[in-house]
């Protein structure tokens, strides 16, 4: 059963997307936000699809994450069906690398959006990175721990490039 | 009132689509195949796209064929609520000419089937006939009809270039 | 000496093809479809390719599975020769990862068309969800089992992505 | 002087985005939200940009849109300097139809988030009501606002298309 | 009746490719270099193609010139029907502007080759003046023609940009 | 006769090109740089090319702006006979839009490098400005020039967009 | 020193090519045509270039072909000092896979042609057959052997894929 | 604390693209050219970036050598803030092959200029021949140096591909 008092939903075409989109629940964990995690496939589950994006606000979730790949209609058939901020995630595909996925998530005609990040991995963590930004405006708290994270990221870089990295 | 005794349901994202549909329709009418033409746009009505898909068989349809621009997730969620053969195609969009269109009808994962045909006008009389030459399976007096037209077609090929045409 | 009693025929442009096309006859032979793989080079054996498509409808094939990479010729030579429904499958190839061989397959012009799948594996189980769903129309049977391949896919699916898997 | 109290930032690379922008600003309206815009160049104007993101919380924004095209540096820089969400919009441009924009706004690397929209005016639609919705998960009237004009939307979509339209 | 005795047989595959491959012609004509120009659709007339290309080393000709569009199958199949050389053109095509025609024709498998011009009419007159330098390889006065047109092209080119040109 | 004390050579591979070239013509005059336009191309006018190219140095050019479009050989070439720096502008193509102009340019391999700008008239001020900056590492009046048009630059850029603009 | 009596100069920008064009060489051997391979570098070896280029005709070569990659100025060149036909492979590259190195050797301008075969092996086998194509027009035994090849090479296409191949 | 002295400034995004970079100084060593190889992270680190940008020529820097991949903006926001000449290299991304790090840096629009080198390593080395051919102009004996390197550069060229090689 679904841990409905969660605020982010992370939702996936497949397991195989899991590898991609397992680092947006991983920087969610690393900013204390609450998320669940589901395999929700717009082509083989269109029900399973219907009911949650339906049900998603009544759920309590506030954003929604989701990643898919190729023909990738995830993310915005759950746009077409909530009006929670979905933001979506491109996961490489095999062939074309991930053009399709992007092209296929963020030309979401005028009416419905879905806020895209990058290909991958990268796309991933920056969904996280966005549900927080968009939770902080209302959380003292979490905004907070976005700033030191935030922070924490830059404090990171180093002044020069090391040959032993 | 839909005609549920009509072969052919075509369908489109928007009102605009049907500049390039309507050659789909006027292929269809040309080879005598009966075809009801549809507005289901899957982000701004999915309810009407659900309803449509899960009754189209009922309703007597054979073939769907579906056209949809930019990020066109129209004839896969119609292909994923229907175990009825259902072809794409892809409209051209503004700014990247339909390969975005192309790429989100085409690249369906496995499971669950769009035939596609060209981007824009040729793919649209293009879905007409494959949905002719399948009907044709079952039907002799179309599968004579659908020859003659292909052999009109061949006949009409002139042999040398002319400046005046 | 090909089986003349087959429903579909799965053509391909070459052995190395057959890597990909295999996943076609696999699915087909799930789902109780006869089904006659050949090798049809459009360009090392044109009067193969003449012979086979002319010949197809009265060899008893009602649909035609063609997959070709590169500069992918065959579905649409095929296609230009039978009225039978081809459906093609672009093969990955090296350098342009199959953006050729899509592009050679799904830009027919008017008047003739190719159902194209998606590039690769997907594709071709694809090409023969759709061959089935096209026998469905006209065999019961058929389509009491395609219905159940597609329930049992969509059963298939897990709830919540596993680290395990 | 800027309004201050506004919710909803538009910044863009030059005034040839106004033409794209305005699509923004005037969803916005229809939607009853604050916004306040101005022309913020990346390469032009970098001190105007960092001022602005660095003071955009203090400014009282909660959400900032980003349109620019070609080698689109705002929505990206803007994000690397604030902790709102930033949701980008691709400007068509000239020669690559928005192709370089896209990619230049959409493909962040892991840290700093953009959500980005589609290319062009249906991307500057859409940022706006991105923004309504991140804005109605704390604001119960627009909620309501955004609800109807989604209904309003899906009811303009007309059953069937018209020769006329 | 086609001129058996011209050098170049031009083939296109519709009447509109002939707006591009007319530069062909004319460019031959400037060289004195005789040629017969044929509609041979690919799609529309595989028999034309099938027998004009296993006669055309028969009726004389040494060199072909095949332009066309989209999934441009005529060079390659004409190719695969005959030892003489072939080059092809990619006419421009609508929506992908000639880079479907270009991939089509020129990533033919080893084994069938086509000498692939640019897309356009730059490619129409270039290969005009391939068949030119094929052709002088044993033809004198031809040789000195080609030599003369290659430098009254050069001696064209202006020293500077004039703003009135 | 070239002006062989003119600091920058603007170099075209044809009349057309002159369109977007004189764009840097005209912003190394706003800067008071003197420059000498010529056709050079590098296809039909090689020897012309070898002249320039490996007199440059000698003929008092400091550096090289070099336009071309399509298969744009002219600034590689150019720069292979020429320790000059070279900057090269990719010039709008018909058929691909200067995406092959781009690559032509900038995919030097490692050894020859040349300064790639953006496709078109963008990129031909940009090749002005570069130019500028080069020069102005020695020649204080130029720096203090270009700092003053770089600022004049930032001070045209209006605060908001206008409906009028 | 160059065997000056070979038909064929197989030229290529640098050692890393040769992996690549050796299937030019070993065609060519195939069908028993004489042939010269060199190092030509258009960026680093610009007078070789110019020198074999313009020697080409008079060293008795009739036809040249030449690979390279990236920005590939190599066949384009050479062609622009010869009349000789030229022939040119695109050489794959690193990050784009070869697309770079087609359109820098395919998009030539009118008045300066090159004949463009397949990104990779294929392009370098096909070249070969091409020169043979051209070489065989007056070369009756030559003619006999590429017919046999041609043959031979329909003749090893099985008729049904292998599991063990 | 930064070698101030340094003429050439190296920046990059991160620590991974010093396994590109690294080329950039090794050229540069090999020159004689002192350098100063920073990471200056455009999204992470912008307040590093503006001080870096601002003060560069404060600092005595000359040329500026910046790589970055995906949605690389560090090479043109550094250009918005420094006079300096800016040679950008497009680092190779995964997902895309820095297709997108291609367009992010060379679409700059017009008035902020930066020199684009190719993909990856090539881009690398040729960005510090560049900012070697600028500095040259300016010093006799780096010039000489420069003039080796090119000419030992060339003689490397080995006449015939070597299949030990």
């Amino acid at each position: 059963m679904p841990d409905k008092r969660a605020d982010v939903a992370i939702i996936m075409g497949s397991q195989s997307d899991w590898a991609t989109m397992r680092h947006a629940a991983e920087t969610l964990d690393a900013l204390g936000i609450s998320h669940d995690d589901r395999i929700v496939s717009a082509h083989r589950t269109p029900d399973r699809l219907v009911a949650f994006a339906k049900g998603a606000r009544e759920d309590g979730f506030k954003v929604i994450i989701a990643g898919a790949g190729g023909a990738a209609h995830l993310p915005g058939m759950a746009a077409s069906m909530t009006a929670l901020p979905v933001f979506g995630v491109p996961v490489e595909s095999k062939a074309l690398s991930g053009q399709d996925s992007l092209l296929s998530i963020v030309q979401m005609p005028a009416g419905i959006p879905v806020g895209t990040l990058a290909i991958g991995r990268a796309g991933a963590v920056n969904a996280a990175l966005l549900a927080a930004a968009v939770l902080a405006l209302n959380d003292t708290a979490l905004a907070v721990r976005l700033d030191e994270f935030r922070q924490a990221q830059s404090d990171k870089v180093a002044l020069r490039p090391s040959d032993e990295a």
